[in-house]
């Protein structure tokens, strides 16, 4: 059986694919920092050798921003064709102080689980998870000589400053990109051991507004009382987007398209994800803040949100300045569900600060990025032998999950190639992605790669639409 | 007459007035950032030499902060002493590239309206002010080899942050520095031109709290909704200190011993104070944002206040992360007056914030100084002959008004040497103290040397106590 002769190699070279992964991760491609832009070609270049190296055609491909990598093998005839997506760019990893060891020379170390972490910046998000199916591919080759299925990789440099450049390029090379399926590793599991797909990505967007009253910081002993205070009518604004009482975002019309979780779904994820203790005692919480009458769960999968994401205004520093400042700022967030749009809702949002703002004071605006939600039908092809596979592979039942974030590259796939994504990731919610000490567990990578030698033999099994 | 000939110096003396101004302009002394203490401390030395040079017994003196600078010169027998205080410690200046010319590099530039203005942090608050005294002292002794009456100068370095160590050195050298009357310059005149006395000053209440919700930062996708935003809770928290609708501070007692404003005293400011327009629309407001039934100029003077100072949370560059923050801070001031009691108000403030605080959230609170509101006599001795000196410099009348700032020396004053106050100043609202580009007229800093040659004589025409 040379599935099983690929998870064998899985298992003996995987000292090898951790020595690849530590050499990827050792390059400092943070996408979002221009100084670090010979970093991302490094990357893209590394990509381009390792997957030659295991018998793809593979070429990193220009772009206004950072280039991508495309690598192509074809398969048995009459096999499936499956577009495989990742990202090779990283988060910047400020404050680095918190950094136990530096961000970008990768240890393997035991963690509090008593888990072997691989911790560096892009651990999980998302270059170990890429290396998984990369790896993956190397072990079948070196099995079969021959993948089990046409295989294209696309992995991409910007997820993580905005991905401006995907969509333009998916649809200038849509007939070189499209499959049958994209098989997207970005994601996570349910928990520790317990496999999952996700299938439904909440929208977002994003918003900063600025304030003017004054036109220039003023004195409080002076003009305190008398001269409008932005940083209080920010405040008085920023409240106002939320019902105190039940948690609910408060602009008109918000709540438009948002579909009602079906009472069986609930009841299921009441029995298998995480309660609401599971999901907020690691952070150091234990009372769910936002929507009355939702789980912790379903608040993050399956319900829109608002939230700050930043505010500075007066004077920040150590000590007291008794200061009444002319400007305060911030940068708020909502994540969207189902059919909610994410232009109406920038609307409404401006809407709502303009209509708390004093006739002598004025709020400036910036856009930042609007996507809308996506969800991936439970009934799509390759969703059941997918589900098996990781099954086989955790000896666990594999749920099909939420996630709380957002993917634009999903909505992008189908937009400009038709295609539906299956989502499968080996992420942990302890993985500190985006945050210092950023760590993949050794187990995460080593059963992803068994993972989808499992998944691609699956799929395989399949016949092309 | 020898107050004639003092006069004619300060005139032909102006020039090397200035300079001397400008040298101590140049010394960076802002007490509340720690590596400037050097400078703290080189600005004291400076006035050690200064005030030395014209014959004051002049020295620094070790507190726990930066040092003191204690002078004394003794008039002629049985005339009265009279006990100088201002500061030579200034403000931070960020933002620094909202300065048309360095802050610690004095200019001399027409202004807007038409007037000669020192520009330089500290040119107004205080050091400008201090100046005033300095070389009126300088033309006095050079007039007439001795000043009129005995003067004491303490020049503290804390005045702009905290000021902690103000009334244990008074308490610690009472007798050395107890006097007939305290000369504070440290406050502004009505308008250009109109001088004035200040007899109401408010006090002031400063907090600093910080909210910790979860142990990390988290990413919004993965935990918004479902973990405590800390900004949104710290802004519901500080919305809810005032009441939208009247403008009043919310906190139960606050208004516990604020006396009610006599209805003669409000007709009288309403004819010779500034309009709300001409309070505001030199600032680009035209709508006074405080307390419902009050004008801005009461609100200011003698209505107490809530102002936040600063406030941040999160991600606040440019750009966008969709970070949860573990935490967010705000700088807030009250504003006392009459019997307010800050501790009682410091302890309410606590008890508002603990009381909105979810169970898994904490909050830590600095204290940044504290001071009852002060009011001096309209009978006090000295009032009447100071008041007709400044007329007699100015060639208006002047005025006994209230001023929104705190000047905590006032009651530590009265506490510490139960000696009550003349507040003298010669500022202008638009000296903008505390934020870039601060200045003090040119004629103000003249006609300030001037005025304090005549206020002196007219003093020491009284008889001792």
């Amino acid at each position: 059986m040379t599935e099983q002769a690929a998870l064998d190699l899985a298992d003996t070279g995987l000292d090898d694919s951790l020595k690849r992964l530590f050499d990827l991760l050792r390059i400092p491609s943070i996408s979002t920092q221009p100084d670090h832009a010979p970093d991302c070609r490094r990357a893209a270049e590394w990509l381009v050798r390792e997957l030659t190296d295991i018998g793809f055609d593979a070429s990193t491909r220009e772009t206004p921003g950072h280039p991508m990598v495309v690598a192509h093998a074809k398969g048995p005839d009459g096999a499936p064709h499956v577009l495989f997506y990742g990202h090779y760019d990283v988060q910047p990893v400020d404050p680095l102080n918190l950094w136990v060891s530096p961000p970008f020379e990768p240890v393997l170390v035991k963690g509090p689980t008593g888990e072997m972490e691989i911790t560096a910046r892009g651990a999980a998000d998302d270059k170990g998870q890429v290396m998984t199916f990369v790896e993956a591919c190397r072990a079948l080759r070196a099995a079969d000589g021959t993948l089990p299925l046409s295989v294209t990789l696309l992995i991409e440099g910007e997820e993580e400053s905005g991905g401006a450049n995907l969509l333009p390029f998916l649809e200038a090379n849509r007939d070189e990109l499209k499959a049958d399926v994209a098989l997207i590793c970005d994601t996570g599991m349910l928990g520790r051991g317990m496999p999952a797909i996700t299938t439904m990505l909440r929208g977002m967007v994003g918003e900063e507004v600025t304030l003017t009253c004054a036109n220039r910081d003023l004195h409080s002993g002076m003009y305190g009382n008398a001269a409008r205070n932005p940083i209080q009518l920010l405040c008085d604004i920023l409240s106002d987007l939320r019902d105190g009482a039940t948690g609910r975002v408060t602009l008109p019309g918000f709540y438009d398209g948002v579909p009602v979780i079906p009472e069986e779904t609930r009841a299921q994820w009441r029995k298998i994800g995480p309660s609401d203790a599971d999901s907020l005692n690691p952070v150091g919480l234990n009372l769910p803040a936002g929507e009355i009458g939702y789980t912790a769960l379903e608040q993050t999968w399956c319900r829109p949100s608002c939230e700050i994401n930043g505010i500075s205004g007066g004077y920040e520093e150590k000590g007291f300045k008794t200061v009444l400042p002319s400007k305060a700022m911030a940068k708020v967030s909502f994540r969207l569900v189902g059919d909610q749009n994410p232009e109406a809702i920038r609307a409404a949002f401006r809407a709502h600060v303009e209509a708390r703002l004093p006739a002598d004071c004025t709020a400036e605006f910036i856009a930042h990025g609007g996507s809308r939600a996506s969800l991936v039908s439970p009934d799509m092809p390759f969703l059941p032998a997918a589900l098996k596979a990781l099954e086989d592979e955790w000896q666990h039942p594999a749920a099909v999950i939420g996630c709380g974030g957002s993917i634009p590259v999903v909505t992008e796939v189908q937009q400009a190639l038709g295609m539906d994504s299956l989502l499968i990731g080996f992420g942990l919610e302890d993985d500190r992605v985006h945050s210092p000490n950023e760590k993949y567990d050794l187990t995460c990578f080593h059963k992803g790669i068994r993972s989808w030698i499992r998944v691609l033999h699956a799929l395989a099994a399949r016949k092309s639409r």
